[in-house]
């Protein structure tokens, strides 16, 4: 008997301004945000910045992760939101993750991949 | 002019003992010996051990991330390797580390997705 609640894995690659995407800290902020708003639960976290003020940061969850790499050179970046469903079904808190970290940015979605894993 | 090299995302969901699912310093260990043999580039990580063993993990690189989540008591991991392409054409690499990850957990591949993004 297999009780594996498969989870939703956004994935996203997002235009947005050079600004925001060498702010880490305001990113972080937002990031925490989120997961305090969501009652997601935040067991450990990496933060890095480029020299040319990029950055790169994932976000370890007991539902799974989160992770950003952002190109300010290039205007762009890409994020994901995995949450599983293992004890809860955490699909609309994924939506929400995603659509409020796009709205953080004023992105302008390039690609979307939805997985179900 | 957009210079965005996209990058290769595997992720995988497969099968392993209970036995390695909740041997995260096996794991460590191995995520460190193959982020030293391809040359990848650590820069953060968090590992977080469950009550019953089992175990999540990010590994942030300069290249991008590696994530692991698993279920001992389902006998099954999520499993991600990101490299982006942006300085080197890191397609080998990840398929490299993909392999070998999976290797390492004797593992049975229960669904394989593959992104360039």
């Amino acid at each position: 008997m297999n009780l594996y609640k498969p989870g939703l894995h956004l994935l996203s690659t997002f235009a947005s301004s050079p600004e925001q995407l060498t702010d880490v800290q305001a990113c972080r902020i937002t990031f925490d945000q989120l997961i305090d708003s969501l009652k997601l639960t935040k067991v450990g976290e990496a933060y890095h910045v480029f020299p040319n003020g990029g950055f790169t940061a994932v976000i370890c969850l007991t539902e799974s992760h989160v992770s950003i790499h952002t190109w300010p050179e290039l205007g762009m970046a890409t994020f994901d939101v995995f949450l599983s469903n293992y004890l809860h079904d955490n699909t609309d808190k994924a939506r929400q993750f995603y659509e409020d970290v796009l709205l953080y940015f004023s992105a302008t979605e390039l690609s979307k991949h939805e997985l179900t894993r």
